[in-house]
């Protein structure tokens, strides 16, 4: 033992309770993880399941007490918000459908909240959660998870302060495989979540994948959409719901863009990728590649920045954690949101006010522009693909 | 000197003329240089310019005698047409709105034709070329140049002999960056020819780089358009034409499709790319790749296939001419198209028939597609992005 | 709070200490992020610098109590050897030449060791502490990181099982370009470490990244070298170790490899890429994108396997955390290393005996044969870059 | 006609001869299409075969007169250097052995050669051979292909400018996969000519590939190897020469390099790649993508340089064809140094003088640092891969 004159402040470690993530759930135990990895928080409290039993094996797996699993959220909203110990925070990883009343339950009481996007899969119950959000004043995040990523945050910067110009065309896609073959008819948690309306709403893959592009792009280039023109294609048949989508779209500032999302496209496993074309150059971005970002500008050679070689801007090299060459991946960029998110209730708990980097997060707002687009581009699909304005 | 009791049949090597392709022009040197490698034709007479100084100089330059350089084409298809070592056939490589009147006066005089694409700037124009070619018999070709590559040949009969399954759907790009400043008044010859609707006709991006996406997933997959809706931009403030275009698709049996084209896309030469997906994979071919093919399959490790190295099939093996590794590149591919045109010509003075491969060029009715194509777009985008029907 | 029936048995979740890893170090930071992600074990001690005010306020940071906080090693083995709560295991992070001690000092004691690596500077240590851990029976894990790559561990498998036939050829190569310049004059934590003999021992880069070829090209093949040829560089003017050198190989079942390694190689950022050549194909590794691994086998399509998409042998399989497509990087690499160690380390624990699975981390005899191959490569390039057996 | 004042120079056009080429070899056939490309040469004379029969055969597919194809390529230099309208110069592509005889031939009768490489199989021919170019003054090119590459000539002048700095190290590969089989037991003459003594000479893959790297080396940098290491692998079981080899060099600037060729190496169809690091940057170039340049400076973003996109040095844009992104291939290079080597013989048939531009392409004297390279390797190896001084 050290005799020491410094007064050793025990580190603020924080307790969260999660609401899904059962067993064979892929997103719960990437929050988790996501959520170890800085060690910034522990998990206190959870309802993981709707059987009751799961919850309990989970619970065990995690080392949380018996009297902290919960058989509903309601219960869980309504027992949590009595405790002192109380959870500082929830994270929402359930289906779809579920997002809105799980929100709404722990938000009433005073309990912030983290929620897996799409916010809602309907926009009036989107527009209560912000209206909610406003009212109590309290954190919400929709966990856009990618927007996590140190080399989007670099990206984000270099657009906002010009260097590719003017944005003038947007080309973003996010392809997969997996649902190629009937997987939700033979057992996967996944699939079926995804292609049933009951859980997923009124989009699969637009649902998704679309969030996942509508909400990048809003962050990387702060455009708004004025008009969609959306086909959402049921390639397999049989399908209720969209597998495959393209998108035409306008922009306020009067630029273009056009998205593309698929289940069906063989050969890719999660190749989402965003291209930004401005007057002076454009950026590249590729998910699976996301430790690198190109950026061309006109007359200029192509280069290729790696996160850690390359100096980012500092509010993104903040995010970064080993060096250049080293891949950091999906967890770090959603324990970025976490470490931003968390830091914020951590300032806020010291009596802190906040700063604008210190909410660096996809927003409330952000989850209901998201519901926004999937409905509008639903709209459009259902119409005969036709031009639908915001 | 071999004292040999063989016989030596001299080789035949073919005469052919060119309109177009003077001091400045890209095209017509790339037609020379891909004819020559191969050393099947040699040219023998031209109309270069409309400036005859111009096609004097450049005539001399390639070794032509004075009396077969012609002021007009006009001239050159009447004294050309008499002559006892008449050209066998005729080079068009002027721009867009002049392909028709030329490939009409050669025709029409009984000597072939190759025209680049596209083949017309109006319907009407089209189908008469193709009356005429079919009334005629005369062998016809339009330079589409990348369907002669060799991975694209093989491409083309593994999706016809059902490796990928039935094909569902299509997204096909091809952006370029050389028009993101106004090269046109910055005096480029090229940027002129397209940029101008007196040369260019009635589109730029989509008659050029549209023409290509068009013409190979048509050959690629055999499908027909059924509709598109279409929406060119003018990005470029004072651009008449589109110098950026977006086009979804359907085709007749079902699949949807996706096709970009873009002059304003800093960071890209010339990078078309066509993936086409099936029930059962994919496959994905990159223009300044082209010596290579992705194919997945779902379930199956994603490959890639390399000219020379992977079997390909007997046909499209023919076209290479050097071993995996040792990249072939667009001279060839153009020469592919020649090799094929060239050895029917000869075929046929031989008094031989052709045979189904001996045709494998992109002809005159793939040519009236593609001024289909066009059309259809433009008319789309004039009415604010609408579905057309076929 | 659920009532149920089912016993709720609290997760196991091991204490461990830590030795370096103080403000400024790399690497310490890492191991303790990579301890997090599972959540199998928290840190429950520490001597993290020399200096103990800062061992105080990294231990503060991390919510380490501060009698459990120590100024030297040597206290700190000697108090927590004696704790009825002791450390279940130390991770070693310091500079080379102190590893030995270390380890020897908690080793002496019965506390189960991680050591970075290498795992000493001079041989007879090295084989000390491979004695002390026969003599213990205690678990020791050399940190060669990348052997927990999933996708290694799925190469590994794939070579023992033959599919690229008997070895014959191995080239790996790891350059980095960071110190082009004089880092180490520069204030640099990192560089002096690695640069100054007294804190590195008798190599720069063959110790840092020529261990990591050693360990990973042993691991993967099974291979151990007969002889090696090898010439140290010291490219930047003053340097008293090498910043970049290149080795020739033989192996003992015939095989030969080449080996580089650089620390002035522009352009390269952490660019680890492993080759093995046999009889039938061949794999290629790369770290900077180690969620595929290229499999070329003669008369067969060049393949890439993609961790999470195509079928790896289960044991591998084991060690993936998320889908295909979201990229699993250095973090969970190191992770797994631990995984296994602790949950060998639990099973001893609960009296069970480990089978070979179940140990499939770095070992001491690795960390030996480590050391061994460092030594060698010195003597070798000292006497003029000659032929040294093994 | 045109009615022109103008004066019609007719263009000038060579002729030329080749020995070797006949059916079934590669090299031949390649030479005569890279000649083919600009048309500034046509074949003229021939000795492909030393089956009389095979060498009419040749001659009547390329148009040649019966008279001028010759048994022996003794009969041809005699015959031909008695012609009024002789060859203006001779191609060999021949197997190695027999370089020197024919080139002497041609030489001694006054007739410029060009010289597939090596340039012979003992270093007193090699020698004779440059005394004999250095006596007779006539042009004369060794065909290190790839030196012709637009990118490397830029990457070059990069270099001599010093963009990267002082050169410190050099990595050059050059792995192929095609003599893992037997494939000189399944009749292949072109793996004949290569594993045989009789046709290849002391070395087979360090006297192709081997080749190909220590010309492009000394092209790029312009150092002289002082001393090597050198280890001749025979992977495959009976084979008389290498199929594999590792080299260690040295420099006259007291760089150090290493050079791997391989012919066993699965996966790889063709793939030589060049790194050139020096105290600033390094360059990296890759023939299969050789349309391209790697180009990184220490402290500034990586980039990738791409023919006719970036802005080359204009004696390197001089051999360019065709637009960015349009691939430019093997013949192309090859058709560089024709287009080279045939300019300063027109020049000089007017009498003109050659400046050091006009002399860019591979030397005798290049041609001889070739033939002292491979015999000082193949000492190397064979006295154990111990270091030879040059």
């Amino acid at each position: 033992m050290i005799e020491s004159s410094a007064e050793v402040k025990p580190a603020v470690r924080l307790r969260y309770g999660m609401v899904g993530g059962g067993p064979g759930a892929f997103i719960g135990d990437v929050h988790r993880k996501a959520l170890n990895l800085d060690g910034m928080a522990e998990i206190a409290a959870g309802c993981f399941s709707q059987d009751p039993q799961k919850t309990v094996a989970v619970g065990a797996a995690l080392g949380i007490p018996q009297e902290r699993l919960y058989a509903t959220f309601e219960e869980m909203a309504e027992q949590e918000s009595k405790r002192a110990d109380k959870i500082d925070f929830l994270v929402i990883t359930t289906p779809n459908t579920s997002h809105f009343s799980i929100a709404r339950a722990f938000l009433s009481r005073g309990i912030p909240v983290v929620c897996e996007k799409p916010l809602a899969t309907e926009m009036k119950d989107a527009e209560e959660l912000a209206a909610l959000v406003k009212k109590t004043g309290l954190p919400f995040m929709v966990t856009y998870n990618y927007t996590g990523n140190v080399t989007i945050k670099h990206a984000r910067e270099l657009i906002q302060k010009g260097e590719i110009g003017k944005v003038t065309f947007v080309n973003c896609e996010y392809p997969q495989e997996w649902l190629m073959v009937e997987a939700e008819k033979q057992g996967s948690k996944q699939a079926i979540t995804r292609t049933d309306p009951k859980l997923a709403g009124h989009a699969n893959s637009v649902g998704d994948l679309g969030s996942h592009i509508e909400s990048m792009v809003s962050y990387l280039t702060g455009l708004k959409i004025t008009s969609v023109c959306a086909r959402l294609d049921k390639i397999l048949p049989g399908r209720v719901l969209d597998d495959n989508a393209t998108i035409m779209l306008e922009y306020d500032n009067g630029a273009k863009g056009i998205y593309w999302t698929s289940q069906i496209a063989a050969g890719y496993d999660n190749a989402f990728r965003v291209r930004v074309f401005g007057t002076r150059g454009a950026i590249d971005w590729n998910e699976e590649e996301s430790n690198y970002l190109g950026l061309s500008c006109y007359g200029k050679p192509k280069t290729i920045l790696s996160r850690g070689r390359d100096p980012f801007y500092p509010h993104a090299q903040s995010y970064s954690r080993i060096p250049s060459g080293h891949p950091e991946g999906y967890h770090e960029s959603l324990a970025n949101l976490y470490k931003t998110f968390i830091g914020a209730l951590v300032k806020l708990k010291e009596g802190k006010t906040l700063g604008a980097e210190d909410q660096d997060w996809p927003t409330v707002e952000m989850g209901v522009d998201g519901v926004k687009f999937i409905s509008k581009c639903v709209e459009s699909s259902e119409k005969g693909a036709v031009w639908i304005k915001f």
